[in-house]
């Protein structure tokens, strides 16, 4: 549990006990309410071909109906993780069919959004799901090959890129380079929007798309469908800068930098009695008088999910002194829960649901409200429609899923509302 | 990891998060070599019929060959630990067939001494292997039943000892009272008789004989057996003293303390460069001038299984100036490995293997050496010889062992010989 | 020690042992090799008229004559810190003449650079030395008076702006208000430059000035002082970002971001073999290949100190594909110690010093390289020569400084040149 | 803070870090309400002629007279501690006059109970206060000499004895030997007699007495003095031993062991609505069953202070079906509170102040109750009375106390009463 600085340390001098020549690891991306230890990767069994364990990047839709079947069959559980499943799918295949017949029986058999490293012993495997929901990307540093879910995790390193992993590909990572065991075929892919707009490091490029251009194109795109006479371009920072750029690329009115984040945490510091006082503490945002003052402000983010903070944001530009505040939004209105690894699940928490523009304006209290297009977006990025997963766009998602997604969606909706 | 008071401390209040009406615990005898946090109880798995978990005291002797065969069935497994396999084949077992015929069918299957208490789902139970080899004791505090090993741990609440499991019961627990499932019919118990020698805590009470009277028994015959001139009796502290006051009682030689624990550990302060000067560092003793200056001592221990202590011992006391030494164990020579919970592994570690008594005085530098006959222990500890097990007195083991512990045995003693 | 978000957190409630209506808090700058925790503030003593704790920025140019004087008198100390002599010598002065005497006593004493935070007991105090080299500012929050060393710090709690300590005053903190208790006069004041180019927060305003202002303001006049035909303006993030804007702004050339900052810190968790192989990872900058493959940069950063990172990122840029590599600078060389709070202590430290500005563009590998002019950066900031401390720009310090200081400094320079 | 085995472990290795020849340490007797780390040892401050820092044992009892005069100096404090005073008092002396002067000024000044180590700089000396209220010893271990408040710290490094720091003596600890530099002339000596009736280790050697002979005589004159007919002479562990074996052997009644300690500590895993329940908790006491059951004991303890455990341990026997409980404690009543380092400091809290012997055991509930008298006390050490503090025993001290303490007594007496 903790930051990987926390973990590995220096001070610890944990990484002396790391030997071998293959591993995996897992950071995770750390949703409400989940911290519990048991989630956290990677995985690990032991079964009668060895050890095998398991890094997962994405959601297995039908996890619940797998799990299920398994324990039917004996088979036990120590997590209600997703992760575990996919595990114990594989581990159960491999071991009985041998890793190439087994990894294609497990595949056939996991729905969903999985990009997944994979130890059996001390071989290494990288595999992607056949629509390719998440990235995951080949590196070489030295003579060293690894595999990423990011390029700028490559970068880092000083590695170099290799590829992509293609959507239902095997590959196996040898001292004597990469090996493409098998790829599932599959008509169409299903690339996440929401990488390209908010998700991923903007130095990546993934699928061979550069994320900050399509952040930069998706801000150029937003100031022609969605232009207004200001005085100054300024970005919810540091994810919304990309699109603020882009945005005074094409329109000509000067990006500058009006909001600046506060690094240290104030809620820790603050009484709790002091705590609902202040909005400002709430947003961990301050503002550059000199730039807001007197101005006619495009504020400029990435996306607006739940909105519960952008009021606030709109409030404080203008106690600083902002006369417009005219509020752009780097993506379309996201209306649907993903079900494919991002944490958005209940139709209720989304601000733009069963909502006109107009609508969400007024709650935000901005002058102007716009949004890029779905076509806006999709040209931004550069890929075709059927490449793209926009599930939480339209409702309408790549694969069906399980009855019991939506009703439990529908029971959660009708609880909450 | 750690201790009882470290991992539920007040500081943390961790026992706030503790909340439900039934639950297990386990704290572990750490054997060398085997620290890892995976091996640390209870455990705990999610079946099709819910959470199982499982505290184990004892050692299955078939678990590698149960393992392989749930693992060729397509299980996985998470460790080493020989209770993995027990809470899986238990797991396995009830999920299938239910909690009674499933505890039956696991109990034919498993091999080895086991005194388990086991958690499926809000029901309690308790199970002890159909002989007996360790201890497991049921009490009643308030309105609850508890079971634990030894009914030390039951005084130290105030709860009242109820009565022994019986070898082979299955017993759960319940609000209104404790409820015998079965009990697995045995013509034979095997009882460890280390228990009663140094295992288990002076005061408690096991199969319905006190284990403190069993030591102050054995002092009296080895008075009986190996009689000497001298002017004190001094325990090796704190595990000899009950023996050291039945001899004193049978001998009329006075009793007095010689020998004290220091409580704090020299090794964490001293440098390492000295660390190698002194033998009274290694032992974490210290003499009473006045007890042993001039005096021949009698030296009692309960047990001798390595002897690497026992020469400094001697030592220690003749460089305060005791004018003799005569050492006498209140326990038979050990000289067979252990399969049933006992972390004695191999012969070579055992000093008195392959040695006559007189060889090992002379090794352990003492004017006279005695150790209890095998006949003596069964009388002092007052049950008959086919209700105890003495496989590390003789060899001779209360049930057959797979071929593969014996063969693994001869490899490890040609190994260090 | 460590971060304040470590040291008070909401698992160990630390606040709810914190009462009172009064108090003080220290986050340091930490400065190599000087991480004890014996430098950590406040510093807390009890004299005879009660407790006294102190918050110092700054430096005292003067402690080491004056911890001898007062050890000559019986006192003792407890570290090295100038900080500790500072309180000293305000303890004894104002519990032998009182708080308002006793502190112009130590004022007359104390020389170099204090903004403090001062209580006695249960009265609460903020004093700046008489030319204002570090900031002090008063805010309210609510009914509630405090002193900060930045506005910043008032602007995160939603506290507002009341007006800075003047230079050589001492304030009172009152539940009804602030009390200006004296101000000593003086015909200069010293401010330090270096806030308003690096060292403040830049939505800070400090003596009336906003930094962000005066660092776009850097950037407009290194544009018009080192004119440079070219395709991007990039910045060093996140520190170099206002200038580069300003450079953008004042020359037409287009902004974006070419660079950004590895949040995560490599170094730790890259095996220690590894750390040396590659540059990029001790930049923990990573490149946006769109905004620089195949085009002119003009690379903006703050300041240049020692240098050495500078060079590594002119080869990043170029390994990624900049066409030609233009450095300019937001401030002029750096080319003595300063003595007054920043950890710049040797002239041999100073890429700059003795070296011509030719010479220093090779050095760092750029295709041209520009500083602003000590005149420029006056004008950019706003205001009188006479006002701020520019003695690491020029070697002229706005105070005498003791015989030792440039004795110690000499030798210093000698040993490592 | 924490145990030494925490604060210096293997695993930190902080040992390494400390280089060097000379130093001194502390472990201090955490006296309740006090356990804050500015109470912890040694103490170290900087003067005009270096580093002076001091570990003490014992109490000052003019500390408050001392800081107000110190403090009208100029001198500041940190802590509330008289190790405080102690050490400004030394620093400040023989920072002016010098180490031996320094010292004989500082010994002229301060008043009460001292043993202390201190180091000036590489300098390392021992002393104690002119009577000698507690130990003081130096040792041998190779080249090296060291002193420690009790021999058995020496035993457990293998150092040799050398011999008792003499009252009013200053020791430097030298490469080269042992240098007494002075030493205060005094007619009497005042050694704590509760040294040798409870706190020192019974291994110690303390002013040439072993403490373990002095309890077994203790033991031996309870005998004497308080003889009664029984079965069984137990002690309530483990600090009454001694005095159990002593009894056992002047009476030939036989000594066993009827109470065992519970290792480990049952406060911390009771849910606290439990913990009052049950008065074996509190004990962390339980009882071997065949040593008291049917049997009239004799129970012996080395002293009775507050008495508050004292009626359950009578009760604990009574349960597990003892037919007397004959108390026998070997020291007398406790009456006067104690000013020289043992933590009894109000005359209420003890159970023997204006109470008769038949009020006590009726309290605590035994059959019958004997204390050893004061002469049985003095003659049983094997001191002379003027040798001797027996100050707590009779209220009469062996040093003038300042007129507060006095007041400060009654005020608190009264305020508990």
């Amino acid at each position: 549990m903790g930051l990987v600085s926390e973990v590995f340390n220096e001070r610890t001098k944990d990484f002396e006990y790391l030997t071998g020549n293959v591993g995996i690891g897992h950071t995770r991306y750390s949703t409400a309410g989940s911290k519990a230890m048991e989630n956290a990767g990677p995985f690990l069994v032991t079964t009668s071909i060895g050890h095998v364990a398991v890094s997962h990047n994405g959601e297995i839709t039908n996890a619940d109906r797998l799990r299920d079947d398994l324990m039917k069959q004996g088979l036990t559980f120590l997590t209600t993780s997703d992760t575990e499943v996919l595990l114990m799918e594989i581990a159960r295949e491999i071991s009985i069919h041998g890793i190439t017949n087994g990894m294609r029986i497990a595949a056939d058999r996991l729905k969903g959004a999985y990009s997944i490293t994979l130890l059996v012993n001390d071989r290494l495997f990288a595999m992607r799901d056949p629509i390719g929901f998440r990235p995951l990307i080949i590196g070489k540093f030295g003579d060293n090959y690894l595999a990423a879910s990011e390029s700028c995790a490559l970068d880092v390193l000083g590695a170099d890129i290799i590829r992509d992993v293609k959507p239902g590909e095997l590959v196996e990572l040898t001292p004597n380079g990469i090996n493409s065991i098998f790829t599932i075929p599959s008509k169409k892919t299903a690339h996440c929007m929401f990488e390209y707009v908010y998700f991923a490091r903007p130095d990546s490029i993934i699928d061979n798309i550069e994320v900050f251009q399509s952040r930069m194109n998706l801000g150029k795109t937003l100031a022609k469908e969605h232009p207004v006479e200001a005085d100054v371009v300024v970005a919810v920072p540091d994810s919304g800068r990309a699109h603020a750029l882009g945005y005074s690329n094409a329109s000509g009115i000067p990006y500058s930098e009006g909001l600046i984040k506060n690094r240290f945490s104030a809620r820790t510091f603050i009484m709790p009695t002091q705590q609902t006082r202040n909005s400002a503490i709430k947003l961990k945002l301050n503002v550059i008088r000199s730039e807001i003052d007197g101005k006619r402000v495009i504020l400029i983010d990435d996306s607006i999910i739940r909105g519960n903070t952008m009021n606030h944001i709109v409030a404080l530009l203008r106690k600083y002194g902002a006369k417009e505040v005219h509020v752009r939004v780097g993506s379309p209105q996201v209306v649907a829960p993903c079900f494919f690894g991002v944490d958005m699940k209940t139709k209720n928490e989304f601000i733009a649901a069963g909502k006109t523009v107009e609508e969400i304006k007024d709650e935000i209290g901005a002058d102007s409200l716009g949004y890029v297009s779905i076509g806006g977006l999709i040209a931004s990025i550069g890929m075709r429609k059927d490449e793209l997963c926009l599930g939480c766009l339209t409702g309408d998602y790549p694969i069906s899923l399980p009855e019991d997604k939506f009703s439990r969606q529908k029971e959660l909706e009708s609880f909450t509302s």
